[in-house]
């Protein structure tokens, strides 16, 4: 297991410090080539130590799940389980914000009343439809999953709309996908909250030229992008206040064997801030006296 | 020439109204496919009748610029000659605003004494740089142009950040962009003021297998984008009070025979609006009693 510290301004060390968290400082001052097949690196399985004392009994509400700050500033709404980042040209959120504890988790919701819904805040022209996706092949993926928001109908009926939905393989969707999710819910049990972002990415692949190219499918008469691979960053808080622990998956968006450990995807946050445009760590500094961050190396 | 024009909240129809302006509105509304081949259709040329009685002599400072509102509101920032929307996901800028008129072109500024420079505002994760350019065969494309800013040296210099720049093909830049710039420049002669709208598209076709496919480039170790596009809207603002005309381009990010006429690369404000994610329509409506849209139909 490899741990990156971060306390106050100044980088730390955890254990197991060698030559690749060298490597992982130099690209966070941009300083380095981002290496390619990041995905391909086998992780250590990280296995958090802290118990959560007494667990808040808040549920999920939308205003507290921004305690590490805004990864962007493009296009906030605010909605009963989560806060979300839209991107108008791709169809979809650039983020979206929710936050896990055993409160949020239980309740009578029943997501048989929930239906897919145009997000109406959003200009017809940059909105996605149910019709985008009909027969294209790709599920609706939930970014704020449904379950996670049993504690409000509203809550949960939130999570339906298209602007917290993003084209995703289906295969995916309700195997790997959904085994990331019931992480996320199982990590509440030892965390004092959990803090999931989850969205898109659009990643290049070199083609046959040696070029880089981002290529991707756009569906229906909207124009829906299909991300090329999707993040998740966990922020996970301590119990005891000493601070907060980090955990970053990107997973690709296609059919993965479920037998492919979950680990296998954990990658450091700078990927996923490089990747994204978006910025996680410099906001969580902020509101922690420490962080860790989980990585696969 | 056709024109279509909006007066207050209501939409009004100037001459030469057919079946294809029933087409467009319908596109607004968001009732219609859009049609492929936008690009394909043989234009009108339109010949704007107003004549400036007496041109502004201030030059394009940056607040001002603004008065036709703000396509969206994402990572703002103000510069000398220019506001612009910085994507950090492309590395590049979603759109940049700048006013010309006969003040902001006449100065004694020499471009000799600017360089290309990284954007320090932006963070060193999302920034372009000029290793990334170097031997990509690609320009650093100016989205403000420099010789729109020879007003002053410093709102010129501002043009040469790589934040106001976009990989471009160096033969559009050097010929037919250069020939949409001048055509900018010389429409200070009849309006009062030009503000000019710049910005990168990322369209979408159809490949082999019959569904549409976002592709592009990416440059150096940063990952520039390289736009499919390039979008111009002229906010052309009348002399007499009596509203603004619209003139929206988008060319292909290609070499382009210069014997094609600008005209041909007219295309409704709309489908600006649709591919890149923002709006000006609505904006405008505010700040003028009528507006005319120059279309190609």
């Amino acid at each position: 297991m490899k741990r990156l510290c971060w306390t106050g301004t100044t980088l730390l060390f955890g254990a197991g410090i060698g030559a690749s968290v060298s490597r992982l400082l130099s690209v966070r001052g941009g300083e380095e080539e981002e290496r390619p097949g990041l995905l391909s690196r086998v992780p250590v399985v990280p296995v958090p130590t802290v118990q959560a004392s007494e667990p808040t009994v808040s549920a999920g509400g939308s205003a507290v799940v921004m305690k590490y700050g805004f990864p962007s500033l493009a296009n906030i709404k605010t909605r009963e389980s989560y806060i979300t980042s839209y991107d108008p040209r791709t169809r979809t959120a650039s983020w979206v914000i929710e936050r896990l504890n055993p409160a949020s988790l239980s309740g009578p919701s029943d997501r048989k009343h929930c239906d897919f819904k145009e997000d109406d805040s959003v200009h017809v022209f940059h909105r996605a439809t149910n019709a985008d996706y009909r027969g294209s092949g790709f599920d609706r993926g939930h970014l704020a999953a449904a379950a996670n928001h049993k504690w409000s109908q509203k809550a949960m009926e939130d999570t339906f709309y298209l602007s917290n939905v993003a084209p995703q393989d289906p295969h995916l969707n309700q195997n790997t996908w959904n085994n990331l999710e019931k992480l996320c819910r199982s990590l509440t049990k030892r965390y004092l909250n959990v803090y999931v972002c989850t969205g898109p990415l659009y990643l290049p692949r070199q083609e046959a030229d040696g070029k880089l190219y981002v290529r991707y499918q756009v569906l229906g008469r909207n124009h829906v992008a299909v991300p090329t691979h999707f993040f998740k960053v966990l922020i996970l808080e301590q119990a005891d206040g000493r601070g907060v622990e980090l955990r970053s998956y990107i997973l690709p968006n296609e059919p993965i064997d479920q037998k492919v450990p979950l680990e296998r995807f954990l990658v450091p946050i700078e990927t996923i801030e490089r990747a994204s445009g978006l910025l996680f760590v410099p906001n969580i500094m902020k509101r922690t006296p420490s962080l860790q961050a989980i990585t696969d190396r």
